[in-house]
């Protein structure tokens, strides 16, 4: 086991754990959100527009945190300066 | 157990790990919000049209989640950046 | 253990465990939506039919999920990129 | 141990897990659906027959998720392409 | 530790596994499906042939995945293809 | 550590764990069950005896779980294949 | 380590383990349908005796999941046949 | 590390082990039972006697599950068959 | 490590570990009565003497299952027949 | 490692682990109790003398098995018979 | 690893383990405790000063258990009888 | 196994488990915000603007704790002073 | 691996483990604490001085806990009998 | 593996387990507290400045325990004493 292919399983693995791992809860907590949006238009119809608009704020609060573990995940994929350290020496 | 062999095993049990463990909340989160949206067109059958609208968009940015998991487990089984390096040296 | 048995150790248990950890949360979240749809329509009996067309569409998308995982196995089943390069070499 | 007794090990031990795990939450998930479903019918003896039918569509969705899994189990024990592969060796 | 005690004690394990997990949920679905059958009675006796009915449907539903793991088990104790080939050997 | 004592102790240890685990939920279920029933009793008491044949029915299915386990249990002690086999070895 | 040590020290943790894990649920269970049955009473003193009787029938088959457990257990300790097998060898 | 010595630090961990594992859930089902009690005395005075007696057959019901794992624990402690015989050989 | 050193290791960690586990459900068990018994007294004053009694009979109930765990922890400190055997040695 | 290291390791790390898991539930309990017993003063202000009383004599029940804990942590650190015995050898 | 390491290591990571596992569930039945003080404030204003003293003396028992874990923790760190028994040789 | 080699696995592994682990409480938070506000809109349209702007101001205080773990995982990854110690050596 | 190399080990994991999970339960049970309060105040505006005094000295106990195990961190990584004694050796 | 590769290692996987970790609850504690102050405010908008200043100075003390851990993840990455200790030796 040469330092390649240690960094290189390293890298898979964590990546592919950090994106499972880091939308979990980012999809719970939008469901819930969802679902509360959904129960208030039925309850009050006139708002609606400001529902709608608030969810479309919080849903991309909540999406922002699934995104970063997206981007880590690509970057130790494809700009993993580790990576490029080892396989340049 | 050369590299190859150990890079492929990574990878392999990496994107069955990352799509199943991916895949569980997104699951859930989107049943919360379709059995709200059902009660709530229960209770208030005239706001269908808005419910369901504002449920499919929901919907897709759920399932936005879960194709991140989908997608980094496609990337580790037919574009593994790191396979095409061990198996090009 | 040389590595075509490892290949092959690693991909059936992974596609065995990718589909049962896949399949729990959408049976659930399943669960949990037909249950609201069947309340939803003691409810209201009037809006059966746009009950049952938002719970078929709801449906689809959470065993979209599932079919996720059923599709990852079967690829590491059947079509195995990795288990290909080995026992071509 | 050779690579024979490896591959049904692990063949054996997957096709086990498999069906238990992948049955756990569609019993779940089943199981509060009827729930839901009597405790309509109850409510709303009328509507007992667009209650049953949606029901029995919701429990053939649910059960599909563990015959998803029942099906890769049943593939693992007596269509195992890599046990062919090996004692084909 | 030869090839049969490994093929027979995974067997072992794998079958006793499987039918204990596979039993959990099950038990606790039909425990849901049952309280929930009770009480509707109670609360409208007169639709009880009808809850009754549709009651035994779902537990044959909910019975049917407890079974998939008992066939499973079983088919691992009695039926073994791998055992099968081991001892022919 | 020859093969009797490994197979003995794979028996012994798979039997225990199978009845304990296998035990709890259908413990659970029928707890739920039964607390439903007497409180259902409590609020329509003239439908006693309708509530008391579905709910022996029902701890019937529920129990049919627990035996399942207890079964596989006792094959595993006293009518074990692979003990057979290896004794008789 | 030989064989008698070995099966001795199975059972002995077996045995524990099987009555200790088997024993959780159904006095939880039992709670929880000792729970309802007072509350029933409180609520409808009238249904006295026939919710004591439902209740002492429900407590029986619940508390025969923790005699299989119990029954096991002490098969383990007293009359194990792995254990005659090995010390009549 | 003699057979006698593994015999008692089995004994020892495995009694231990199983009288607090086991001993958790029926104090939990005691105290919701009990708890039941106090608050169905508070609603309904006058049928304290009816309560308190049920209570305590109960009660009794679930100290038992509690008390199969203090006998396991203490057969394991002062009359294992397991140390009788290792420690006569 | 000699047996003494063993035994002598294997009762300690017992004894702490059968103590704190088994005094983790007392405790919540006990919470759970005393809670309710509190607000029972508040919605009934007159019944408080009733209350008071029932509640210290099931607290000694449940106070017996933690007695059982600290009872098996100082025999295993001051009273192990195993460790007896062993310096008699 | 000699058998003093041993016996002072196992007893520090028990000592510790027996007083903060043996801690957590009691403080549950007594928060449940305490909590409980404020919103009954506030709904009944004139039993708070009562209240008050009981609240304490459950406190002490409660707060009695954590000093069981924190009573065998101290035995382990102070007056262990195991270390009094290694050292005094 | 000479013994003074292992007692070292073992009584910081000890000391550190205690204090935070041991200071969990205090800080939430705390939190339980005041949030329940708070509402029964908000619902009873006349019984504010009997609810705050009956709060503080409840945190006080709550904070004991706490208390007890960080004196552990403490003895462990400053006055461990086994460190000194060890640097004393 | 380097030293570079070792350092590289430690960053890629923790700057992936850091940014998904503390991404999952955060997103499940705001979804509990969310899903609160948007019902609060529902129930008074008139406060919309106050709820919306301390709906805002709660997010960035939530978000703040999922962006420390990023920073976190960034610094491990591009500004790791360890890294940087090691590979100038 | 030297004496100061572990103990400086053990220190940096435990001071991290420490601070980490024992802030885990303080904030939550003083968002708990805080959510009662706004909904206190909410319900009962006239009380708001006396609900946010008790509330001020509820949340001092319950950051107290996780002060502890701030305190104990800080004294492991700046002020370790155990570090000092080594590196003074 | 010498000392300096040790203690960084030891370093960066704490310095990212603690922020992780640490920064779970906060995020869950103030999520809870914000979705109290929004359903307050909608319910008694009068005292929305109230409301408004309590949850500050609430979510600036459960953020404090997010910033202990903050702060040893950035002590042990940019002023760790035992690293300056190693590399000056």
């Amino acid at each position: 086991m040469d330092s390649i292919t240690l960094i290189a399983m390293a890298s898979i693995i964590t990546a592919g754990i950090t994106t499972s791992i880091g939308c979990m809860m980012p999809a719970l907590g939008e469901g819930k959100a969802v679902a509360s949006a959904l129960s208030s238009i039925a309850q009050q119809p006139d708002a609606a527009p400001t529902i709608t608009r608030t969810l479309f704020v919080g849903l991309a609060m909540i999406e922002s945190t699934a995104i970063y573990c997206f981007v880590v995940s690509m970057i130790l994929i494809f700009a993993n300066p580790f990576w490029t350290h080892i396989i340049a020496k």
